[in-house]
C-alpha cells in the first residue's frame, strides 16, 4: 500500500512553489502549454561524504504524478493570489485550463532500493511542460529525503554489522511525514523494523516496541513495574534497565526472566538507555548468562549513529540489537540531499527536439542534455564497474566515455551492462507493478553487496565511476559554446 | 484553519511508538486505567547554542487530543500484530476498549508565539493515564519541530534586520508535512512569506514567486524570457538574472523594466542566486539606480542561514529581501529539539496524588514533579527578567527560588509577573479560541523585544534564569532520596 492517498486528504496540486504555477501561467500565456519537455531529477554529491546513495521515494513519486490534479478550492485559493498593483496574478481561462488538465506524463526511473550515483536521472520526466514543471518542487521533497534516509540506513547497518537495527525517530522526526517517510526509508536501507505503529501499518513495515521508563516510574519500584509488564505481556518482554541504577535493573530482569520462564515464556531481554554503553553492555551481558539467560538480547538506545555504533563495536560492545532515532530520521549530519530538477530538453509541437543544458562556473555543476539512459557495468567477479549515460535519441558511441565525477578524464568500461532506467507511467498511466518494500529492501541489499568495500566506507576518496558517452559530452559542450 | 484535519485522512491514532500501546495495554490490563497522570513536554538544552526557542505547534497538538481516535481499520491491524510466541500482542477485549476511548484530556499550554526556556512545561497533559501515554510521541513529533523552525526563523530574520525574509524550502524538506510545518512555523519565527502554496491555503501565509531558471532555459535568449514573463505576468516581475551573466542579466532587467513602466507597470525587482553575492548585490544596485530603478528590490537566495545573512550584511551587500530554504526548513546545524515528555504526577481513582521524577546522573536531567505553572517575571524596563516555576497544588513559597539552569544557585525575583499556561482543553474539548498566525507572529515579535540583547545573540553563555520554586525544590529532593 501507498502512503499519499490513504495518508493525504488534499489534492497535492498545491503542494508546490508558487514560482511552478506563476511559470506555468507563463507557458499558458505564451501559447506553449503543448511544449514537450524532458526533466532529470538528480544529485550531483553522494551524501554524508560516502560513496553512493540508495534511490527510494519512487512509489510515492509516481502515485504524485498519476494522482494530483487540481480541485474547484484550490483554484479558489489561486484566485484570490495577487501581483503588486493588487490585480489577479491569474486569468480565469488558466484556472480552468488547470482544473481540466491531466499529468500526461511518461515517467522512467531507476528502480527503489537502487544504488545511485551523481549526475544519474532518478527520474526522468517527459510531457508537456506545465505538469511537468509543477512537479518539479514535490518530487524533489519525495525523492530528496527518502533517499537520503535509505542511505543512512544503510550506513547504520553497516556499522551494526548482522545485528538487528530499530528505527526509533518519529518523536524528533521533522513533522508526521517527516516520521512515516523515514520509517519506510529506513526499512529500505537495512533497518529491520521500527517503532512507528502508522508506518507499519501503512507500509507493511515490521513494528517493534515494549516499554519507557514511565512505565516503570508508575509503580512502587522497577520490579513491580518488571512484573506488571510481564502480566501484560509476557511474550514480548524486553525490560528497559536503566531507571534507577542499570546493573540493579539487569538483576532484575533476570529475576523476571526466571518467573516469565517458570509460566513457559520466554523473556527476549533487556535495553540500555544512557551511561557507557560499552561497559554496561559487558556487564549486563555476564549477568543475563551467569543467570541461564545466554539467549536474552541486549538492546541499546541513545543518540546513535553509524559512528557511535563502530566505536561500541570497536570496545567490545556486546550488543545484538541497536535502537536509532533521531540521528538516522532527521540525518542529522547531513539532513538534506541536494537534489535538483532540471531541464534536459524541449520540442514545440512538430518541431525537433532543442536540447538544453544548465550553465555554472563550476563545470560539474553544469546539467547534461538529452533524453538520457543510464547503463550499470558489472564485472567479472559480479562487481560494479562504473555506469554511464547516453542519449536514447542519439545511441552509444565507441569511443570512451567522460568522466563526470572527474572532470575531463575518460573512462573505458569493459563489463556486462544493463539499463537502470525502467518505465513507470506512459501518459500518466502506471505501467509497472511495484515491487513490495521487502523486494525493495532486498534489492538494495544485493546492490550494496555489488559495491567495493572502499566505496562502502563511510568517508570516500574514490569516487564510483559515472561518465558521459561521447555523444552527450559532445552535444553538451556545443551547447556551452552557443550560450556564452 | 488547522492543518491535521484538512491535511491528513486517518485517525492518527496510529502515529505513535509501538510501546506506547503495549504500555497502555500494560496500565488496562493491571487495572490502571483510571489511574489520572500530568506529563510535561518540555526541553533541556536551547537549540543552536541561542538563548530561547518559540514555541509553534500548539494547534496542532489541542487538535490531535482532541479529534485522534482509533478507527475499526486500526484495531484490525493491532490485532495482527503478535509477541515472540506469534500470539497476538493485544486482547480483543482491549482494543474494543480503545475504540470506545475518547482523549478526555485537560492541556494546558504556553502559548504559540512564546519565548520558552529549559524546563519549562510548553504542553501539560492531565487526564487517564492511556490516552495521555498514546499521545506522547505525536505530540512531541509537533511540538518538537514547529519550535525548532520558529526558533531558527527568528534568528534568520534577526540576521536579516529589517529585510524581507522568504521560505522556500518545501523541495529540501524532510517530506511534505516537514514542508509544510516548517512553512508554518518559519512564518511564527519572523519570515514574511513562503514560496509553499499549499501552506498559504491551509495556513494564511503569504505566497511568493516568480521564475527558475528552466522558464529562462526554456527561451533562445534570456532577454526573450523576461519578455515572455512580463507578458504573462506583468504585475509580478523579479527577474532572475544569473542564468547566463549575472551582471548581463541585470543590465536585461533594467531594460525589461523599462519597457514594463511604459506600459504602466512596476518591476518588483532582481534576484541573484549563485557567485559572490556582497560584490553582485553592489553591481546590480548601482546598475538598477543608474538606470532609474531605485526602488527595485534585490533577492538572493543561495544556501542561505543567519550567519551568512550577517556576513554579507558586513560586507555591505545591498540586499533587501532574502530567500532562505534548506537550512531553514531542515533547521540544519541542529535538525531535532530534544524535546521530552515526563511523568510529573500519578494518582490512583480515590486516592492523593504521587508525584514523580525521572532521575538522571546528570541533575539537570532530573525532572521536576507536581502539576507545575509558570510565572514570567517582567522588570520595569519592560525587559523579562526571569521564569520561576512552581506547583499548583503547593502554591508559592517565599524563600528565592533554586535556579534550573545553574544547578545549586539561588535566585529572587523582584519584578511583576504573569502565568504562562494558558487553558486549553478541558476534558478533550476545547477551552480556547485559538489565535490566528498572525497574532501569533506578533506575538513572538512582541515577545523577542522584551528579551535582553545578550539573550539574543546567535550564541549565549549567560542562559535566561529559569528558577524552582523551594516548595516543589524540596519535593524534588525528596523524591530523588526515597527514590535512591
Amino acid at each position: 500500500m501507498s502512503s499519499l492517498s490513504s495518508l493525504y486528504k488534499p489534492s497535492l496540486s498545491l503542494l508546490t512553489d508558487l514560482y511552478q504555477l506563476t511559470m506555468s501561467y507563463g507557458y499558458w500565456k505564451n501559447g506553449m502549454q503543448n511544449h514537450e519537455a524532458v526533466f532529470n531529477l538528480f544529485f550531483r554529491r553522494t551524501p554524508f561524504s560516502g560513496g553512493y546513495a540508495i534511490t527510494a521515494g519512487l512509489e510515492q513519486a509516481a502515485e504524485l504524478i498519476s494522482k494530483a490534479h487540481f480541485t474547484q478550492e484550490d483554484l479558489d485559493y489561486l484566485s484570490t493570489l495577487t501581483g503588486n498593483d493588487g490585480a489577479p496574478l491569474f486569468e480565469e481561462e488558466f484556472l480552468s485550463y488547470l482544473l481540466k488538465s491531466k499529468n500526461t506524463i511518461d515517467l522512467d526511473a531507476i528502480p527503489e532500493g537502487s544504488l545511485a550515483f551523481p549526475h544519474e536521472p532518478i527520474l526522468r520526466l517527459r510531457g508537456p511542460i506545465i505538469p511537468c514543471q509543477l512537479l518539479e518542487t514535490p518530487l524533489l521533497t519525495l525523492i530528496n529525503f527518502q533517499t537520503l534516509i535509505a542511505t543512512k540506513a544503510s550506513r547504520v547497518c553497516r556499522a551494526a554489522e548482522d545485528d538487528l537495527v530499530l528505527e526509533f525517530g518519529l518523536r524528533r522526526a521533522q513533522g508526521f511525514d517527516g516520521g512515516l517517510s523515514a520509517s519506510r526509508a529506513s526499512y529500505i536501507g537495512g533497518c529491520h523494523a521500527s517503532s512507528n505503529v502508522q508506518a507499519g501499518k501503512l507500509y507493511d513495515i515490521p513494528v517493534k516496541g515494549t516499554h519507557a521508563h514511565a512505565w516503570v516510574m508508575m509503580f512502587p519500584s522497577e520490579m513491580e513495574s518488571f512484573e506488571a509488564y510481564a502480566k501484560a505481556m509476557p511474550n514480548n518482554c524486553i525490560f528497559l534497565v536503566d531507571t534507577y541504577d542499570t546493573i540493579e535493573g539487569v538483576h532484575n530482569a533476570v529475576r523476571m526472566g526466571r518467573k516469565l520462564r517458570e509460566q513457559g515464556h520466554q523473556m527476549i531481554g533487556v535495553r540500555l538507555d544512557s551511561g557507557d554503553m560499552a561497559e554496561l553492555s559487558k556487564e549486563a551481558r555476564k549477568i543475563l548468562d551467569d543467570g541461564g539467560f545466554s539467549d536474552a538480547k541486549i538492546v541499546a538506545s541513545d543518540s546513535l549513529d553509524e559512528r557511535k555504533i563502530q566505536t561500541l563495536k570497536a570496545r567490545g560492545a556486546k550488543i545484538q540489537v541497536w535502537g536509532v532515532g533521531t540521528n538516522l530520521v532527521t540525518a542529522k549530519d547531513q539532513p538534506a540531499l541536494g537534489g535538483v530538477y532540471k531541464l534536459a530538453a524541449v520540442r514545440a509541437p512538430g518541431k525537433d527536439w532543442e536540447y538544453k543544458v544548465k550553465l555554472s562556473n563550476t563545470p560539474i555543476k553544469v546539467s547534461n542534455p538529452g533524453i538520457l539512459q543510464i547503463h550499470r557495468f558489472v564485472n567479472e567477479q559480479g562487481k560494479l564497474e562504473g555506469d554511464l549515460l547516453f542519449s536514447t535519441e542519439h545511441g552509444l558511441s565507441s569511443s570512451p566515455a567522460h568522466s563526470l565525477v572527474q572532470v575531463g578524464a575518460t573512462h573505458s568500461f569493459t563489463g556486462t551492462s544493463t539499463p537502470l532506467l525502467q518505465k513507470i507511467l506512459r501518459e500518466g498511466e502506471p505501467v509497472w507493478t511495484p515491487p513490495s518494500i521487502h523486494e525493495i529492501r532486498a534489492r538494495a541489499q544485493k546492490e550494496l553487496a555489488m559495491l567495493s568495500d572502499d566505496l562502502l566506507d563511510f568517508t570516500v576518496n574514490n569516487p564510483y565511476p559515472v561518465a558521459l558517452d561521447t555523444m552527450v559530452y559532445r552535444l553538451k559542450q556545443s551547447l556551452i559554446e552557443n550560450a556564452r
